[in-house]
């Protein structure tokens, strides 16, 4: 089986292409486990040393609008007999609100034109497309439901939302006119991510954990009050996963599927990293108000009731303390504190 | 006050524009009333002489794509002076679904181009673009609720609702950017249309009531149980206008505003034809089943609670018999049966 991870050198997608080495096989949509015969990774950066040593591994690096367009190298991104394409490859919601343009040429014009890459195969691949819980947004005029159901309205307050919500709509009718079995999953907040910062509002969801926890100074924008819905990149990742494997009449509608997620405030987050590295760590960790930030990330819900996430078998961690300590397991060079049992 | 519409030339274009320029002014987002010293008609085809003689009116022709892809004809579309874009220009619903290209070029591709446009202005023009009740879908795999209210989850079951949607998403961000001030009005299925039977799936919820007023034969392709959200060419129009209208604060969410509607099915559209024209008039209606037609028809709702719209002062026909006497009196020389009081 031949599979595409576009963003495959990005976070997930490494993470996600770890995971998918690791089992060997893909079960597509139900069908009996299948070899993974070859992995492609496209993505601007080229992807990490233990990925491009795994002989199933092709690294095609370029910007995906750009490799989309000729001929030559189109065919490098999808070759004729892919059987799925993880399509991961985003700008971040940050970098989408401070540049409209940016954001409608990576993640508006690039899913549209993977998309008709796709249907000019004729091979109907399938197309897993990582949609986000920005989709949902809450503003004075455009009131969001505290809690969001599977059928709750998106309403998006960022380009950013507003971007992968239409994406969910782009793939859901080329899936129902048959030129993709496309699969539009929404990711929840991720945390705790490992690595550098990168441009996403979010990002202070996991740098408020992961820098205090290496000895560094973090800073946390937002209200101790603000709550968000979060998961861990292994669940993530696995909801991914799922949304691949699961068979037609398990995965249902063509609406988007919401990942579950906890709860927590960003006041929790901190009392849970205290209780795993003490005062210490959240000494560290700095107030200060970034009201840029506070306005995207306040108009995101919270509380998200994944019902049918929940008929897959996707489950939520068990709280915001099991996430960081599953990050203080799999990250041991990037946590320099002491640790609590 | 210069005034745009695209799709000027068509049913509900003229019918707009003949209202426009009778009442003279706009109050553009409940402004004091300005007058209409320029109306812009852009289509494919050209508007029918009274407007064309009238010297408010200016006449742009072309696929609109194209117009806006040269500087010189976008010029003549979007004069920079623009103060308000009625954007109607469309593939219909049958089209699209036969091409999907087609419907992604005059739908989708043109939309963002007139958004786009719109921005370059940086003028903030007002846009009120021409959804549909197609965004709404019921599938077995995608139920959609039996009455739609303003904050029901659109699922569209054809690439026409698709496209609508996304372009409600598109109004919707380029508002919150401060590049236009769009307002997305969904339209029910307008009836009973005059003149001739075009492409749209809906086409025949006009034809059996205008054709057997005619004394011809007419095609009812549905079961005479399928419902229909309903309204008439006179109350769509006051309703365009009055979104155009309305002030910031009574207008609300940049979601689409559900424009109201009278539930009747077919067979109900028939009795009420027969109260107006006797016996003879639906003994010409042939209840011969097209599944092509029935196929899409039957995904979309029949029942709008459209409490924003009502909100606004928008009120429903009082029932389709109403509906079908005010065609009788707007249509006197395309009526040839006696017609009861």
């Amino acid at each position: 089986m031949n599979i595409v991870i576009t963003g495959g050198a990005g976070f997930l997608g490494v993470r996600l292409a770890r995971a998918l080495l690791a089992q060997g096989t893909l079960s597509l949509a139900g069908a009996a486990p299948a070899p993974i015969t070859r992995l492609t990774l496209v993505d601007r950066a080229a992807p990490p040393a233990d990925l491009l040593k795994d002989p199933r591994v092709t690294a095609v690096t370029g910007d995906l609008n750009e490799l989309l367009e000729e001929k030559r190298t189109l065919a490098l991104v999808l070759p004729t007999n892919v059987a799925i394409v993880f399509h991961l490859a985003a700008a971040v919601s940050g970098e989408c609100e401070a540049d409209f343009d940016l954001g409608m040429h990576s993640n508006f014009a690039a899913t549209l034109a993977l998309l008709q890459a796709c249907r000019a195969l004729q091979t109907k691949p399938m197309l897993v497309f990582a949609s986000s819980l920005a989709v949902f947004g809450d503003s004075p005029e455009q009131p969001c439901p505290l809690v969001i159901e599977d059928h709750t309205l998106p309403t998006p307050q960022t380009s950013y939302g507003i971007q992968k919500f239409i994406g969910e709509q782009l793939v859901a009718d080329f899936t129902r006119k048959g030129f993709v079995q496309g699969r539009n999953v929404r990711l929840m907040t991720v945390s705790v991510r490992p690595g550098k910062p990168n441009g996403a509002a979010s990002g202070f969801f996991s740098g408020m954990i992961r820098e205090p926890l290496a000895g560094l100074k973090a800073s946390c924008p937002v209200p101790r009050e603000t709550p968000a819905a979060l998961s861990s990149p292994a669940l993530t990742v696995a909801g991914i996963i799922r949304a691949a494997e699961a068979s037609m009449s398990d995965w249902g509608p063509r609406t988007a599927l919401n990942l579950p997620s906890v709860t927590a405030t960003v006041g929790e987050m901190a009392a849970a990293l205290e209780r795993v590295a003490g005062p210490a760590a959240i000494a560290l960790i700095d107030w200060t108000p970034d009201v840029v930030i506070q306005k995207i990330v306040k108009t995101w819900p919270a509380r998200v009731n994944a019902v049918r996430a929940q008929g897959l078998g996707l489950l939520p961690a068990h709280s915001f303390e099991d996430i960081i300590r599953e990050y203080v397991r799999e990250n041991p060079d990037a946590v320099t504190l002491p640790i609590r049992p």
